[in-house]
C-alpha cells in the first residue's frame, strides 16, 4: 500500500538500515544540503527512543517525523504508511526512511520503499558482510562511510568488497566520507538517476 | 537453569552487549591475553552467520563455541545453556557470552550471567544511550572503547557518561581501547574484583 501511493505520487524512497552509529544521520543531513534546492525532501526517523535524529533533520532544512519504536527493532510498513500521512509529502520528491540502529531486524520488512540501502562504517570492520548476511543480501546499495578515518584503524576495502559481494552479487558500492563530503557526488548522482529511472 | 549451574562451578559470567563493530571481539581477545595464565577462560560467540569470531578466540587461547543465530537476533538462554555442555568450562574459571552485535534485542533476554556489559565505541557518537536506552538502563557496566580514535571523531565523553547516568545512575563506566591497551587494566582489575565478590 506505501509503495502504490509512493509510485503514484512519483517519490522516490530509500529504507536505509545500518548499526547504530554508523552515520546514517550525518549522511542523511549532508544529503539534504546537496539535494534541498532541486528536489522536496521528507525524512522518516526511526529510534527506540528520543526526537534526537528529527531534529538534526529538520535544523538540515527538510520536513522529518520520527517514530519512536519503545521496545521494537525495527520499522514496519504500518509505521510508515502512517508518517507518509502526516508528512504529506509533495510529488515528486524523495522520502528517505532511516530505520533503526540495527543489521539485524530490519532486513526481512519491506517498507514500500524503491530500495534498500545498507551502511557499514570502516570503524566496524571489513567482517560484517559475512556476519550479518541477510541484509547485504536483502540490499540493493551498499555504503561503506567513514573512509576519513581509513587511516586510524585496520579495515581491509578490498576484503570488505569481497565478501561484500560474495553476499551479493548484484550490490553497488559506494564509499564516501558523511562529514568530510568524499565520494558524497556520488551518492547523490546515484539518487538522482535512480529517481529518474523509477519514475519512467 | 544456566546461573545456577555457574554458581555451583562458580563460574564468572559475563553478557557482552554491542552494536556490530563496536570491538567485543577485540576486547575479549584483549582480555584473554591479559588473563589467560590466571583464569580458565570460556567464551560463546554469538552471530547471525559465521566462525570468524570463535576462530579469533581459539587463535588467542581460549576455548570457544560459535552459535550461529540465523534470522536471530540476539543469544537465548536455552542456546547458551547447550553450550556452556558443550565448552564444559573448568570450575572457577570465567566465561564471556558475546552477543549478536545488536543494541536492541539482547536487553531484555537474562542468559544466566552475573553482569550485562554494554559496549559503546567513540566512533558511534555519544548520543547512544538517549536513543537505545533499554540496554543502559539493563547493564551494570558500560565500555567505552576506541578512544585511541577521539582525536579524529566528533564525541562528547562528558555528555556521553551525562546521557548514560541519566538513563541508569548505577552504571559504571570504563573507557579504554581494546587494540591500544589504553584503560584495559581498569577492566581487568574489574573483572577480578568481581570474580571474587561473586564467589563470596
Amino acid at each position: 500500500k506505501n509503495r502504490q501511493y509512493l509510485q503514484q505520487h512519483e517519490i522516490f524512497a530509500l529504507n536505509i538500515i545500518s548499526s547504530p552509529g554508523s552515520g546514517k544521520t550525518s549522511l542523511l543531513t549532508a544529503t539534504i544540503d546537496a539535494l534541498k534546492d532541486q528536489l522536496d525532501i521528507n525524512v522518516i526517523e526511526g529510534d527506540q527512543s528520543s526526537q534526537l535524529d528529527a531534529e538534526r533533520i529538520r535544523n538540515s532544512g527538510a520536513k522529518a517525523i520520527q517514530i519512536n519504536t519503545g521496545k521494537g527493532c525495527h520499522l514496519d510498513a504500518h509505521q510508515v504508511g502512517h508518517a507518509i500521512e502526516d508528512l504529506n509529502p509533495a510529488d515528486k520528491g524523495v522520502l528517505f526512511i532511516e530505520n533503526v540502529g540495527n543489521l539485524v531486524c530490519p532486513a526481512p520488512f519491506d517498507l514500500g520503499e524503491a530500495y534498500k540501502v545498507v551502511m557499514l562504517s570502516v570503524t566496524e570492520g571489513e567482517d560484517k558482510p559475512l556476519k550479518y548476511p541477510d541484509i547485504f543480501y536483502a540490499a540493493d546499495l551498499m555504503i561503506i562511510n567513514k573512509t576519513d578515518l581509513l587511516p586510524y584503524v585496520d579495515f581491509n576495502m578490498d576484503k570488505c568488497v569481497e565478501y561484500a559481494k560474495q553476499i551479493n552479487p548484484n550490490l553497488i558500492i559506494i564509499e564516501l566520507s558523511a562529514t568530510k563530503g568524499d565520494g558524497l557526488s556520488e551518492w547523490v548522482q546515484w539518487i538522482k538517476a535512480q529517481r529518474t529511472l523509477k519514475a519512467v
